[in-house]
């Protein structure tokens, strides 16, 4: 190998950058995935079953109709002028195929488009959102990106210029954010989820780790909110987010609000509000807020986390500003078109009336009813599992259960140089070939263990699932049980 | 405006990134192209011709039908369940669609893939490298990415880790290569091409550069060589590029080798070689020379831009180092599936045989030969022009002739509080609604002046473009001639 470059002079940032959605657990199991295909067999399990990583798809959720076939239209619009087409494709997929084409320069789909994403297309968004909250959005608000990671980092590559710029991230977070906060330098700054209180985010405890960052010397920049939450999975209520709108007002603080959950909450109580439309209910306006919204087309019920798609909707910043977020947008010149149409699509589904509507509602509450029942039934069984305690699968699509280890298991833990969770779910793993993640790659209070599980696998494989993960669970009891 | 974002506290890596491309002069076009829709006639054109970036299908470059058949196929899988489906596409496209979604884990498109792209495609990808070099390729190596940029912007994270690692690249170079290395803090260590001889790469001033930045205790990293050249269109001889590998090697650089204009190459006596060809051809190996390979879809005769699809192959990495390259990659989970199918068609087109390959061929050497075409009547009309002098358009996209800017002009620029070749593209822009970059934006000899414009307008608009462009030069030179 050329000794030229070796770990030891790469970029430190890069070093301590850590992903545990694709750590060390998922690298081994698709080790154990490739034995399996050799060596068929040779496991207690048959499959691995990938509960790591909010990717419906990968476990059998179908696209929605709809979606693919305006996108096949608009790959291929050829397709258009052709008769057969018409018993092929729904009406309204070929008439929104049209659509999508004028609104194109020269009909282009292989053409990069505006770094921000196509007009048109943003225009469909920006009337998306202003449906969705009763107020109105802008198309020069919104830029297109390649799934809601690029537009992460995008932000915090704007904001953060040294190690002694902080960011305000919840414990638990989604390690995008720890990761993107490592690559770009800065700090990030925890605050707290009360897991009593069903992952509650107190003002208080935002003001005083606010505080206690000012007094080392930490500038503050900005405040992540993820709700629904990830990997918690709680929906915040209505004056929590006035009160956070309230705070990064009084505070000089973005609020960067992942909202890619939108469509996904299971509870009758509770509903998505964006801040957005908290602000402005609020009377703040542009002056008052700089507020960043990602959304993705990944999520929801559409889980179309293959075609990588998504936006961010920024308010409140100056327009010397948002020239050098168009700046650092057009250095990746665009994202991709075919994230960018699916984008369009979410925001602006069949409505009633369109030939599709009945079979596009129809696949879209058969996923979400699913989905609510597999977070039940998960959840419920977690919480009858011997020192799991569970909270309430309000929105997103995973669980975080706590789960009181056994000292001994803790020791076992320490001598095979694993966190106590990690040592859990690398045991789950090679017993069963369920793959979740550690809470430590997350973030918890200190002395406490927890894994996240999606709630992802199909509905017929659930009770397998809970079979599975409680003989473990038993086993390993037995196994290290004080 | 909230306060407390403002340009004054952004990160400064992000203010002095530049990316001419999508400059200034792009931005006023995009204003006078809104005027000519909401004031048609009010402009001395009827309009915009984008030539400042080599987008071919923005300005009528047709798709390669048989990769949007496929593209469709998948985004689509139905259709290769219905009868209908077998007179809308080929055979080899229902075929090709069919082999690559049971290489796709679940048939599923809509999933995250692999970090590195899905393995299926990344073995046609290899075999397709193994192919054309006829050196043996690894899937393993491959990393499938939104299109070139972020393979570049993730080689420069992980080797730059402040202002004292410098990255060697040629003046002129892409801006992509200075706006990255400016986002991630890094020096660019620059080496001149030499116009004289139809921008040739001397070692001796490669060597030179080199040891003038390391006297300023610059460590130098990597070499970027693009190749054919851009904005410079020259195609590198093999005897040169066996000297650059063996100058990396001595010099312990990473090569980093930009290889995505490779089918585009328009006179008969050069062809590409890749520098992994080169390489393994002088018995250098894996622990030679840690190189990169940059390919896009966006180039080529395919000229997909806006899919976004691209790989790098990495080869003579030590596996710690490939493991962090990995991490990176998967922060952003993976490259869009769209882009990711593209790039194993681009590199496994049909087979002589197959049923689309007379159309599929036919395709491709009209574009090819259309561009070479293109090429030489814009070369030869450069030419042609008082004060220009234009080299040979060898391969790539584009044309940098560099021009004599009279005294006058130059004081009229200076007046303008413009760069002289920025003043010249703007004129150019306002009088004829022709787009070009100035030589500014790529870097030049001090003193010297030029323009980048693309091969790309189709081939029944060039006469009217080189007619358009001639009144104008003349006119510019009749008023500011010395």
């Amino acid at each position: 190998m050329a000794a030229s470059v070796a770990v030891e002079n790469l970029n430190p940032k890069v070093l301590k950058c850590e992903y545990a959605v694709r750590g060390e657990i998922v690298i081994h199991a698709q080790r154990l995935q490739q034995q399996l295909q050799t060596q068929p067999g040779s496991l207690p399990f048959d499959e691995i079953l990938y509960c790591n990583i909010g990717n419906p798809q990968s476990l059998g959720q179908q696209p929605v109709t709809f979606f693919r076939e305006v996108l096949a239209l608009c790959d291929h619009p050829c397709l258009l002028e052709k008769e057969e087409t018409k018993s092929l494709f729904s009406a309204d997929a070929i008439s929104r195929a049209k659509q999508i084409l004028s609104s194109i320069p020269g009909r282009a789909t292989g053409a990069y488009s505006h770094s921000q994403g196509i007009k048109g297309l943003r225009d469909a968004i920006a009337a998306g959102i202003a449906s969705r909250d009763g107020f109105p959005a802008n198309a020069d608000d919104i830029f297109l990106t390649d799934g809601a990671s690029p537009g992460v980092h995008m932000m915090m590559q704007l904001l953060i210029r040294n190690e002694k710029d902080g960011i305000l991230c919840p414990i638990p977070q989604y390690p995008l954010y720890s990761a993107s906060i490592a690559l770009h330098g800065g700090a990030l700054v925890p605050y707290y989820l009360d897991e009593k209180t069903g992952w509650g985010l107190e003002i208080s405890d935002l003001k005083k780790q606010l505080e206690d960052a000012r007094s080392k010397g930490i500038d503050v920049r900005a405040l992540v909110v993820i709700n629904p939450g990830n990997p918690t999975g709680q929906v915040l209520a209505e004056d929590n987010q006035c009160d956070i709108v309230k705070f990064c007002k009084n505070e000089g603080l973005v609020l960067l609000a992942d909202e890619v959950y939108q469509e996904n909450i299971y509870v009758d109580n509770k509903k998505f509000s964006s801040f957005k439309k908290i602000a402005r209910s609020m009377g703040y306006g542009e002056d008052d807020l700089p507020l960043v919204s990602f959304q993705s087309v990944s999520k929801g019920y559409y889980g179309e986390c293959g075609k990588r798609g998504g936006y961010m909707e920024i308010t409140g910043f100056s327009a010397p500003v948002r020239e050098q977020i168009y700046k650092i947008s057009s250095v990746n010149l665009c994202s991709n078109i075919t994230g960018q149409i699916l984008a369009s699509l979410v925001m602006n589904p069949p409505k009633v009336g369109d030939e599709s509507y009945a079979s596009y509602k129809a696949e879209k509450d058969g996923i979400l009813q699913s989905l609510a029942r597999r977070a039940k039934a998960l959840e419920d069984a977690f919480n009858n599992l011997e020192g799991f305690s569970c909270n309430k699968a309000e929105g997103a699509m995973y669980l975080f259960p706590q789960i009181l280890l056994p000292q001994k298991a803790i020791e076992a833990a320490k001598a095979a140089k694993k966190a106590p969770d990690a040592f859990y779910a690398l045991r789950l793993l090679e017993s069963t070939g369920i793959v979740v993640v550690p809470g430590s790659g997350f973030g918890q209070v200190p002395g406490t263990w927890h894994i996240r599980c999606t709630i992802l696998p199909q509905e017929d494989k659930i009770p397998a699932v809970i079979t599975r993960f409680k003989a473990f669970h038993e086993a390993f009891m037995a196994e290290y049980r004080d």
